[in-house]
């Protein structure tokens, strides 16, 4: 039988919340944390709507992923979320220990590879999913801005 | 006259603040932030509390702070510190736009300085100061753990 829960899968996911973002206004990223192919937690950016700026989707989709498990480690569990991590997004996951991290679009910017932030030793890195998509919607709003 | 608001001074309210973490069994940490000589936001590490690796002082004092003056950036405050921030509170600093950044302790091994994470450019950075108190107080908390 086909595994109907590939990256792409639940990257559609993130995919969603960051279109919830895009409704209101915000920055569209948005973030889906993934255990035993569940989704255990979903998140999208509210640093407008909140004023702040540690609001971003992974931010939030940490907190609510560890506050579902009852434990502030995240092993075993992977992030799905649709641009780079920043450097304060790939500082939390690194203290997370997360298993693994799915991004769509790079952040050539302000992304924590050009910003050379550390990931943890343990955690895995993919990147490239559904970019196209995701990368659409961030020009989409940067472009409604202008 | 000579001006009492002093970084030692606002120093020692962050001191106050790690102690109260020290006494929740919680790595003693603590913050203040400081706008017009005035602190307007205060908080502790709270990750074991909290079950939450997002839960360090400096951005629950971010949050706070931000929360205060109705707005995500920090521009013309100073966050005082005990231990130097990691890369996801460094991180966040970066976003917040602070004016300043005052912190005591070193920290050698996960520190922003050893992670190689980027500072604003328009934020100054002032380390060491009560540092010896701030170290002692972590110290102190490792060896209990022991």
């Amino acid at each position: 039988m086909e595994n109907i829960f590939t990256d792409e899968y639940f990257m559609k996911k993130a995919l969603q919340e960051a279109e919830i973002a895009f409704e209101k206004d915000e920055i569209p990223v948005g973030a889906v944390i993934v255990a035993n192919n569940t989704v255990i937690a979903r998140a999208h950016n509210l640093t407008e709507l909140l004023h702040d700026v540690t609001a971003h989707a992974e931010m939030q989709a940490i907190t609510s992923a560890a506050n579902f498990l009852g434990g502030k480690y995240l092993k075993g569990c992977t992030l799905y979320v649709t641009v780079e991590p920043c450097q304060m997004c790939a500082g939390a996951l690194y203290w997370s220990q997360i298993s693994k991290i799915v991004y769509g679009a790079t952040d050539e910017k302000r992304g924590y590879l050009a910003m050379g932030t550390q990931i943890h030793p343990k955690t895995e890195v993919v990147s490239g999913v559904l970019a196209e998509e995701c990368g659409a919607l961030m020009i989409s709003f940067f472009r409604k801005k202008r």
